[in-house]
């Protein structure tokens, strides 16, 4: 079959457009894990795949399934859940990819088997874990994530049942091994490395693994005025000096793409004119190799003993992600390579910075992702954008990876 | 008269108990400008003037005035409002030694000339402003604070009459400089050198003077993973190496009582895997002397657009509170060293490096205060603590000063 890459483009701008406009606050795109936008969401995604011909289900995490044909199958998926003040094409660009390339193949009366998933936890902005969706569809889901609340103090298993799932249920939301050939998914490159090469499309080599923990210095709360700076045991002024020795050690691996950010940070009790007793910050840190992360995050954490020890702060981490580096499929990689040069573009390979449930799904089956350019490398942030043609190129491609794919 | 100091703190005790039990939440105190807990706070605290002999009125910021005879008085006040998570002798101690020594007097047949004043804001815990209860008494009432917003946006304009208050009445709070005599403060000395010492009283010499900004550094949100360390321009880590900077030019003036304080930081938009692109935090510097002030702030915010713009950061700063060093009457200080001796203990004389009312207060009139001693000179903690022995000698002594206190 031949699609039309300028109309499937249209389509799916349109689509993201609508699937954008469903968010907890006005005037910014806040869409969270198991929250009445998630609903939303989840229920326009169904609605689609519907019209695309496919057969609806969900599983114990939310996840929106549309399945096409019989038989041992490729998943196609990527997520609906949002980081705070996002952008609309991270995670919702796979999505309705995957939903209109089944639904050209449905209506050309090519009803190959495939499955289109919609994830509902990729970024982790609700609770302190992440991909639990896709986790629970490769039957590695954690249950010891259950218990962990969110800001208010809702806890993951306390949100599902809120969203009418059963947590019972989750060990049968797992594939089973057998009757999945392969994952793919497509994904906005979230860097600017596609734009610098002038190219649309890239083909992701292997997606960087990440360790995330959470930071707690605590001190002695004491008067602003009347605790003379040598006396101190300010966990703020600590807390302040660990943070920058986590972007030293950070930048000591540009070549191996470590990056190390701090996105969060709480001082207790929180005002003007108190020395701060405790003070809690998050680590993202992440690496192509394993090795350099795992040792980056062992002298982070001996400096911060040191700093802490030095101020006679006391210092605890507390981990709540870790994920080692996932190498895509070289077979599936191979053949994205040739459905993109297929469209007359020079498929460029390029590791992914970002974390993405394909990821996870590597410990399912084999799995490939197909990046697309975006404009400026901006990302988590609302001027995020990719071009009409670029979108339907990567749904373009995405068809003719299908139609080769050999399950 | 011969009080009898034992009984007058063992009544205080009660007294500051029974306040301390008005808080906002369970478990811990927290009682702020205009809340509810105000209300029951200055219910209470009016129900013990009145049982004093004193006529009680209340003024436009919520102040309680108890007063007693007729003529030019003497003021005697402090403060009901609390920090976050408080100890609940800071301000009620005051504000009860006031009430029990009008009340001694009025027993005893003396009715001098008093006001004993409660004052609602002199922690600024809520609004980004302070002392504008003691402000409004001593005409100097800034109106420009008005449209100042607490943390869930509500403007002191609108809490004020949510309290039943209007406006328009501040002008008529202030006394006219011909009717006050003086103004005296017990406070807890919210240090630790009267028990280093071994005294249980100190007279003020005077009171640090303060400048309070909030720092805004603006940076460029973007995905944690993908963009390298060097092409960043997060927030945070500019954020971190200028909160550095403070701590290094506040700790150059031990000498002079010199503290600088981080007491709030947010990052914004606050996501474990997003770059913030803006982080903003407050700074609280006090010294002794006004020039050594000024010009560590002067050097703070050079040393502060000199780091942003390292990392092509803009940084704003935010001044919304500004006192400058306040003597105490030297008369008055002489007054309350001789009360202090007369109950036989020797009177040392001290600095204040916390802000009170009084500081305020010398804009009106001759000040003075008397220090109590506290346990570990621990305080904006719910460890805070005074003996019953300690606060019934302050008593005493705030008798026998208003007796000796010429008008």
């Amino acid at each position: 079959m031949t699609p039309d890459p300028q109309s499937l483009g249209e389509r799916a701008a349109a689509m993201i457009a609508e699937l954008g406009a469903i968010s907890a606050e006005p005037g910014r795109l806040v869409r969270l894990f198991l929250t009445p936008e998630h609903r939303r969401a989840a229920d326009l995604v169904a609605n689609w795949m519907r019209e695309a011909g496919l057969t609806v289900s969900e599983d114990a995490l939310g996840t929106v399934r549309g399945r096409l044909g019989e038989g041992r199958r490729l998943l196609i998926g990527s997520h609906i859940d949002t980081v705070i003040d996002a952008g609309k094409y991270d995670g919702p660009l796979g999505v309705v990819a995957g939903i209109l390339a089944a639904g050209a193949l449905a209506n050309a009366g090519r009803p190959l088997a495939i499955d289109v998933l919609a994830f509902g936890d990729e970024e982790g902005s609700r609770f302190p874990a992440t991909f639990s969706s896709s986790s629970a569809c490769a039957g590695v889901f954690d249950r010891a994530t259950l218990p962990l609340a969110d800001r208010d103090g809702v806890t993951l298993a306390d949100a599902l049942t809120r969203y009418g799932k059963k947590a019972a249920g989750i060990a049968d939301a797992a594939y089973r091994p057998a009757d999945v050939a392969g994952y793919v998914e497509i994904h906005i490159e979230q860097g600017p490395r596609l734009e610098a090469e002038g190219k649309p499309l890239g083909v992701v080599t292997g997606i960087v693994g990440q360790t995330r923990l959470r930071v707690i210095v605590t001190g002695e709360a004491g008067h602003a005025g009347t605790v003379p700076m040598r006396l101190r045991r300010d966990a703020l002024a600590g807390a302040v000096e660990i943070a920058q020795a986590l972007e030293r050690i950070a930048a000591e691996h540009p070549e191996d793409d470590m990056v190390g950010t701090i996105g969060r940070i709480d001082a207790q009790p929180g005002a003007v004119n108190i020395i701060p007793g405790q003070v809690s910050f998050t680590i993202d840190l992440r690496s192509l190799t394993d090795r350099l992360r795992l040792d980056a995050v062992a002298r982070f954490q001996a400096e911060a003993r040191r700093i802490a020890a030095a101020r006679k702060l006391e210092v605890a981490f507390d981990p709540f992600h870790e994920i080692a580096t996932a190498a895509m499929a070289p077979k599936l990689q191979d053949t994205l390579a040739a459905s993109v040069a297929a469209l007359g573009h020079e498929p460029m390979r390029l590791a992914s910075g970002a974390g993405h449930d394909a990821q996870v799904m590597t410990r399912l089956c084999p799995s490939a992702m197909l990046f697309v350019r975006c404009r400026g490398g901006i990302s988590h942030n609302p001027a995020e954008f990719c071009s009409v043609a670029d979108m339907g190129l990567a749904i373009a491609a995405l068809i003719d990876f299908i139609e080769r794919f050999k399950p």
